[in-house]
């Protein structure tokens, strides 16, 4: 163990730890407190592994999920942009770019190589990993949402376009859950709960 | 895609959510609140993935990882039982094995018995990857609790041969890491956060 290194790979994982504390606009599921980005991330992985046999293409499965593990970690600095905050939507892309230079760049150069390439192809949705992490991070909160019957939607006046806008990249990484994604939005705007429009 | 198959899928999925609710001894960096399972699980993946240099013996990474996400989902029925609490060591083997026929059961049967298998080897340590998912889930809230001035050893006046025996297992999993770990318990004995004897 070169210990210089190990330092370093330490100080991230401490850093790492400040995702628990970075609340998204997502409710945990029985009507609970707000999740957090560290809490997504995990549900993302787990459901990634679970859930492999929808995905369109064949995927790397450990990337998958460490891509799922640390795509939100620019959060740290640039905060939860969320997903209808079309203001924010603006300044977020250098926002979390400068946060993934400070942040990957507290690891060994080899790994902050790694980690800050994983996140760009999350963002990219360039390969199959990234289409099918991308799937998870759309379809977790719809799920924890509709268990909730929709009062995350309600809550934010959401219309069913915007739904429909974000969720339509679920289908690139798998059509199977794209289309039981596109069937539960219909459900909630038949409800009430999502504004037609 | 078939319907039943994958509505038990989410079942699991929206059942695993309450972990997020289940709190540890354990602290998050910076005096923080106490963290939760969901957090931790999260956390202990991620270092997986980082530090995989480390481990003794080659390891399936997407396996060690989900066994690192689910290793605590029994808590959810069986609650945590304390590193340090002899009292609900004695009964923790019986209620997990429980929770885990209920929680896993609710998957479709293969997945069910694929991840009753995960968690029962990484109970067991009888596997490389189970080792190296132990030492993570030591390391980890050693690193935290280490980062906070020992704080919750001291609250819990836990002595230095309680500390020890638990990451003993460390060094199974990760020879390197396992050292460290036994330089930092030290260093924590010297400062007066554990105790003597």
């Amino acid at each position: 163990m070169e210990k210089a290194r190990f330092e370093k790979q330490l100080q991230f994982i401490l850093e790492a730890d400040k995702e628990k504390n970075i609340l998204r606009q997502t409710h945990l599921s029985g009507h609970g407190r707000r999740e957090n980005d560290a809490e997504h991330a995990w549900h993302m992985a787990l459901m990634a592994y679970l859930l492999k046999e929808y995905a369109n293409e064949k995927i790397d499965l450990a990337k998958t999920m460490m891509m799922a593990l640390i795509h939100d970690i620019v959060e740290i600095d640039a905060g939860d942009t969320y997903a209808y905050d079309a203001k924010g939507a603006k300044t977020q892309k250098e926002r979390e770019e400068q946060a993934a230079e400070r942040i990957f760049g507290l690891l060994p150069e080899e790994q902050a190589a790694e980690l800050k390439g994983l996140f760009e192809e999350f963002e990219s949705l360039a390969t199959p990993e990234a289409r099918f992490a991308r799937a998870m991070d759309n379809f977790q909160p719809l799920l924890l949402n509709d268990s909730n019957g929709g009062s995350d939607w309600r809550e934010h006046g959401v219309q069913k376009s915007q739904v429909v806008g974000r969720h339509a990249a679920t289908s690139l990484g798998s059509k199977e859950i794209g289309e039981y994604s596109m069937r539960l939005i219909d459900e909630n705007v038949e409800k009430g709960n999502i504004k037609e429009g």
